[in-house]
């Protein structure tokens, strides 16, 4: 059996913990299987830009720090295939895949790249092909139907909740009235946001408001609770996805229209945070500050949640066995059975019930105020974010895999 | 002996360290000490909001707890002292001191901070009073003067460098063009910006430019540096001050002029990268992205340094020691040894050589072109970086001191 895997889409801190899982699940099976990574995703399966994977990772070592690495060991990318399968890039993938002698292909990614696992594995049936074809998921979003949640969410939900609890120690210490405000990835899913929830404890009650892009944004709202808030607390923090809008759909966010789109037309948001802190500023004339945490929440493995690392890992070790079984158009997910204890089954989903779908959080999660979530989100995701992972120093910073082939 | 603690300026996240460290040297002393914290810096000792420090850390691990809690546990403030020891405020906070039988008083605090230890210290000379006025240095800045450096810098550094070395994971990802450029605090002295050299390691060459506000900000050298680059590299990250000024001494910022100052005047600076993200986009249409570091870069407690935490630790409980000696109207210094191993010693300057001067990195570890920074730059800036503290986690959060207290 020979394997071919590509990672694809925006980056997490756990996706190369699922690639370091698959290509264990490669070695462990047959010490004569081929393990080749393919660079920048399918764009690298197209151009056969294809490296061997099993001499690099022989040692357990470098899986380990395969494991704890950021980003993307394989590259990335935002290509879209065709929706018609006479599109010549079938037949160059296939051809591909038959000269690499590839019996399984791996796609980690999310939305987008599982509608590429769907198109391949529906190209394959109608060509008769026999190469399996398998989807990990992968996404600080954690917006991909049919799995419990998604590999990278929880590391990027326990940065983003350690570090509004930084931000509140960081806040309280001036004697003055102040409004924070915190703006955190999530186009059309609020999970992101919604989680900023858990740096709540028994002193500290921020985020205080927290607003999500599934509800509509009231300008007045909003403006009316801080003032409301304010007359019993001198620091406010609000949490605020990125992706917020208004009744009528329009983003909140000040460059929407002006920004380039990504492969698959999707606008890159960006300064929802600062345009209410100046609304905040013109209404209540007090300290107002924003802060965007940017692309730290999705990169940032010091922070990561070892149960999110274990899981990815975990994912795609199975992902081998599912392909070894003869599976093919599915993808690996997440089936939680309890919470406390937390226990999850890894299952398989068919991958056309995930392509294209978005899984946003559920309004009955979200207060009758619209602007908080309740009890039942915090329950499902507290158990997401335990554990931190060992990291290996190197003259004080993270000892990371060495990327220099995607350096150019 | 009666002691007396407060803590003023921005926070950090060693700040509570030197705090720790001052509380264990009292407490070592003598068991019939009184230690108190007046909150919110100078103001709590005016306004007499002074607590018993004494009885809450008696446990040795609470002592510990605060030692790992960013920013500052008896809040923070702004004021200024008049210049005239007329003001009544003199008169009131040595009313104070003797309400409470004050020996001690600690001010733990940078710049400002140093400038209200050395009035204070004079005050009490004029006055003949015996009461021991010492200052506890802290600034992620690392300006103040007589000092090798300050605590919360070396954290900061940690910070800021990790955060680039994720940042180049998250960036070398994609096939294309791009020019990420990552804003760093610092208004006038560019140590913390220098310290993303820190970075660079056997595969990573970025931040490909470091661009401090000790050297005039070229436009056209800025744009040309890009260009050149790309020839050879495809993805740039730039590591920008958000300090730094054209030829003629005007900030680069978008938005000085319009904010506030804070009481000692300094002018609020933001979205200096944001104005380079949009000169580059314009001059050289390519992907670009802005990132501001923002408040992190001082609280983040996950990414501390254990170096720089211990040294705060140590200048906390050796000020006890040096004020009982009799000493007054100094500042504790950290005072380089050796480099490799590195060694410190902690010793004592005239409060009245620190208070108002501002120590900015010297012209001579800037490269000639101005956009980067020497080996003997990089050689001072690595030790401090070193170690990572072994913080407690409770539901997935670090578990900090409870600072209800602070917020009303």
């Amino acid at each position: 059996m020979n394997f071919l895997i590509a990672q694809s889409g925006g980056p997490t801190t756990a996706i190369n913990a699922s690639l370091s899982g698959v290509i264990q699940g490669c070695l462990e099976h047959s010490k004569d299987n081929k393990v080749y990574g393919a660079i920048n995703g399918i764009e690298g399966v197209l151009n056969k830009n294809i490296i061997d994977l099993h001499s690099k990772f022989t040692e357990e070592k470098s899986l380990e720090q395969l494991k704890y690495t950021p980003a993307m060991f394989l590259g990335s990318c935002r290509y879209k295939l065709d929706t018609s399968y006479e599109s010549k890039d079938y037949d160059t993938i296939f051809k591909t895949f038959e000269e690499y002698s590839i019996d399984c292909f791996f796609y980690i990614g999310g939305n987008d790249s599982m509608d590429t696992v769907n198109k391949l594995s529906g190209y394959a049936k109608e060509i008769q092909s026999d190469v399996r074809i398998i989807g990990i998921p992968k996404t600080i979003d954690n917006d991909l139907v049919a799995t419990d949640h998604t590999p990278g969410f929880g590391s990027a939900a326990k940065f983003v909740s350690s570090t509004i609890l930084d931000i509140a120690h960081d806040t309280y210490i001036y004697n003055c009235n102040s409004v924070t405000i915190v703006e955190i990835m999530g186009r059309n899913a609020g999970w992101l946001t919604a989680a900023t929830a858990l740096a709540r404890n028994s002193y500290n009650g921020s985020p205080d408001l927290i607003y999500l892009p599934e509800v509509p944004f009231e300008t007045y709202q909003f403006l009316s609770s801080i003032k409301e808030l304010m007359k019993r607390k001198k620091n406010i923090i609000v949490a605020v996805s990125e992706g917020i809008k208004d009744a009528n759909g329009n983003y909140i966010c000040a460059s929407q229209t002006s920004t380039a789109r990504d492969g698959f037309g999707h606008a890159k948001l960006t300064g929802t945070a600062k345009v209410l802190e100046s609304m905040v500023q013109t209404a209540l004339n007090c300290k107002v500050r924003s802060i965007e945490l940017n692309v730290l929440q999705r990169s940032s493995m010091q922070v990561a949640s070892k149960t999110d690392l274990d899981e990815a890992a975990l994912l795609g070790s199975t992902a081998v066995t599912t392909a070894l079984e003869g599976t093919t158009g599915v993808m690996m997910a997440v089936k939680r059975q309890s919470n406390a204890p937390y226990t999850v089954d890894i299952v398989t989903v068919p991958v056309s019930d995930v392509a294209n779908k978005e899984k946003t959080v559920p309004l009955e999660w979200i207060t009758p105020a619209g602007n908080d979530v309740t009890d039942e989100c915090i329950n499902y995701l507290k158990p997401l974010i335990q554990g931190e992972p060992q990291l290996i120093y190197e003259d004080g910073l993270p000892s990371y895999l060495d990327i220099s082939h995607l350096i150019a």
